[in-house]
């Protein structure tokens, strides 16, 4: 698995939502209305991750959560990010 | 509710397993065999600080999960942590 430069990185976050590139990972924030429904999303995205056996970060406080997807084999970010961060988008 | 003076907590932490006073938070750090486990841990959680409405920041890298809590309207540790932190501690 490849790692991606910025420029092919920069190029698939223009067809990425709210998706950025920050401090070496693919970010998005999100905002819900309280606790239960960040952590309903979280088990949606846990859901995606375990079917493509590649896992975010995750960040929650409260009704925020904070996602981040690099490959930590590939030292960087590579196209199975890019995958996971589709796929992710399609949930809300 | 009122915040605890540093030495307070340090007396309550010496009943916490695992928990420390980290930046101004109570902090303890988990370690599970894959994902599927520590999400189900993070729902556990969840549903804990859904009955006392008081919610950790919850850090999630695959099988790890990290836990911090602290009063925002204390701006600082109050019972409620304490409190919190030990119903957590009956979850494992």
């Amino acid at each position: 698995m490849e790692r991606l430069s910025e420029k092919e990185i920069l190029i698939q976050l223009q067809n990425l939502n709210g998706w950025t590139l920050n401090e070496g990972a693919l970010e998005k924030p999100y905002l819900f209305k309280d606790f239960k429904e960040a952590l309903a999303f979280i088990n949606e995205v846990g859901i995606l991750a375990e079917e493509v056996n590649h896992h975010p970060e995750i960040f929650n406080v409260y009704h925020k959560v904070r996602l981040r997807l690099s490959t930590h084999d590939a030292n960087g970010i590579t196209i199975k990010d890019i995958d996971l961060a589709e796929k992710i988008s399609t949930l809300q």
